[in-house]
């Protein structure tokens, strides 16, 4: 079994310049020949958790404890070899920051990795570690994942414990990691979710149509075919379309309702500092600000109304099938319209696992112009395992 | 005839420490013997305008010709020794830069100075220059010149050219600048106007009960025994309510269509950097982003009436006399609610003679608890002179 790798130079602009966490996992455990990166919301004992955002850095003492999530890694055997850098607390989908810059996404040069886990996504895609950590809020995770051509999989919300990191929105903060291939990506689950990934497929896969037409038309091709693979594998296939009304306004109010938890979980300490932030971070926090009543329970409504529907097209097994993105990467430094523009398009497919608490794993199995593209597997709750574990057979 | 000083250190932290624009007047003008510092709004040849936000000066380049402001003043032979912290792009008014932090109140230690102007300001009172420019938009000149225990006039709108400085808000912005004693303040007016300070004193003094009212109690009593004693210099006094239904209406429809134009100032620039402002700057932008066009139509309507109404005010000839600001200088590092609360309390005065574009001069004639607070007098449209002559003749 191969020692873990010391701490890497680092041409991609991935790690963090001013944290020098490091932890040596111990030999012999079932991870130890790995090491990992951490994005910068994870806690590591004597380290500020940085946040991509250096007002936070600079108003916050150093952890006392390690992150749930790291301890157990380091615990059985994997080495952290770093902190990577995120999007400003978590707060975007492209992995470009303001204060930091923008990782180089290795698979696409000149294009974002995505976000806002881009230090940990772009630091896995260019060969500096075996994993890395990121967190999934509305597609943090899934979307470098699909950017950077990795394995990448939002957990069903609840089951990874969030103790020792920089929450957003609580109600769908969640914790995943990429890899490079699934094999390792099973590794890591083993240890993570103290379990067995199975090696079977779904009894059906199911093409949700609808989410298929967001995609611009050479993604969707090229993920259709993917898709009739996988269908192959499964017991059965079918097509549906998931939303009665279109999945704007499904992003919609996920939108309205995780900015209102993402307000609430930093109100104070902005009140107390009035840090810098970009300018299109302030502005998805000011969203909060001026939200009435009548649409935060507008939202709300529609969320009950999203997960019954979802609870539909689940009750009868099987896995869905869906673009990760609606594009590839895009080019780093796009205007703020053009950015909130995409931001706006991805949403209306993240929003589907992030609003029911669903898992959804993000497969790397195609590319459009030599850029990759992620196809998604999504499953009912707690079928993360099944999903890690047909990526695996996939592969 | 002294000679200009040339630049000094600043124990004050009121200059900007990155440009060093210099530009020394020629003997012989009527304005030799005075040094300046200009704001950071202000153009000088070859060096760029930083504007109080590290992205606005990293993406413009250098100026090509001096503001005409500034040109005036440099051939009249005042020389120009550095430039002076401002809020990011004049949108505050206590003076707290996130970037480069709070210039130093000489006056009031462990106070803010006031902005926008609050390099200026803190250069004049603490003595490093003879005079300084600022610009007043939403009181960005008359704030700073009360925490400061300044004289310091917001002009007639219009009179006084901005070619050559960085704009906020078109239709509210306007030049000033400060002075340590009115015999000063009048020299340099006679050069920016062409024009000679009458020695004079108004008809009548128009003592506005309800501005006196906004303002703290002891605040209120100090000024209005200065308000006494200046309408005991005036042919008459009276006392008037300016406002049928209180201040804080006319406050709010200046602060909605300020932040419209303030917005359509910058927003291309924006979109295309997405620059770091602090969340309280950010905030203010964001007002605008969310308004409706009920909202809008509604503060132009009430504009117009703000006008007319003052417009009847000023029928009988006079100066309106008014507290400048409600409170003295606030202490530094409040929470941004509290800022906001002030920010908010300070409009309702500074909104009378910017939404009519008339001039306004605060002289620094009192001080509570050891603390300056300035009075205000306001006159009609033009009369900028007759504000200035008076405040000579009751020095």
């Amino acid at each position: 079994m191969a020692r873990p790798r010391q701490p890497l130079v680092d041409p991609l602009d991935a790690f963090c310049k001013d944290t020098k966490a490091y932890l040596a996992g111990p030999l012999g455990g079932p991870l130890s020949n790995l090491n990992f990166a951490a994005k910068d919301i994870f806690d590591v004992a004597g380290h500020v958790t940085g946040g991509g955002n250096p007002d936070w850095k600079a108003t916050h003492p150093p952890a006392e404890r390690n992150a749930w999530i790291v301890q157990t890694l380091v615990s059985a055997g994997a080495t952290m070899v770093g902190k990577t850098h995120t999007d400003e607390l978590t707060r975007g989908i492209l992995g470009e920051n303001a204060h930091y810059g923008t990782p180089i996404n290795s698979k696409a040069l000149g294009r974002v990795p995505g976000g806002s886990s881009s230090g940990s996504a772009a630091a896995v895609a260019g060969r500096l570690v075996d994993f890395a950590l990121g967190s999934d809020t509305g597609g943090s995770v899934r979307i470098p994942a699909s950017f950077c051509g990795l394995y990448g999989l939002r957990p069903t919300h609840g089951r990874i414990p969030l103790e020792g990191i920089l929450m957003q929105a609580p109600s769908y903060d969640t914790i995943g990691w990429f890899t490079r291939d699934a094999e390792t990506y099973a590794k890591v689950a083993e240890t993570v979710f103290q379990s067995t990934i199975p090696d079977a497929s779904p009894s059906r896969l199911i093409i949700a149509e609808d989410a298929f037409e967001e995609a611009d038309e050479d993604v969707s091709e090229a993920l259709m075919s993917v898709a009739e693979k996988l269908a192959a594998m499964a017991g059965s296939s079918t097509t549906l379309r998931l939303s009665p009304n279109g999945l704007t306004e499904w992003a919609v109010q996920q939108n309205v309702l995780q900015s209102v938890e993402a307000w609430d979980s930093v109100k104070d300490w902005i009140d107390q500092v009035n840090p810098r932030f970009s300018f299109w971070v302030s502005e998805r926090y000011n969203l909060a600000i001026s939200l009435t009543e009548t649409q935060t329970s507008e939202a709300t409504v529609l969320r009950d109304k999203v997960s019954a529907r979802m609870d539909e097209v689940f009750a009868g097994g099987g896995f869905v099938c869906l673009p990760t993105a609606v594009v590839p990467a895009p080019l780093r430094g796009l205007p703020a319209s053009a950015k909130k523009d995409v931001q706006g398009r991805l949403s209306r497919l993240t929003c589907i696992a992030g609003t029911t608490g669903r898992p959804q794993l993000s497969m790397p199995l195609a590319e459009v112009n030599g850029l990759p593209v992620g196809i998604s597997i999504m499953g009912d709750h707690g079928s993360d395992e099944e999903l890690i574990g047909f990526a695996r057979r996939v592969e």
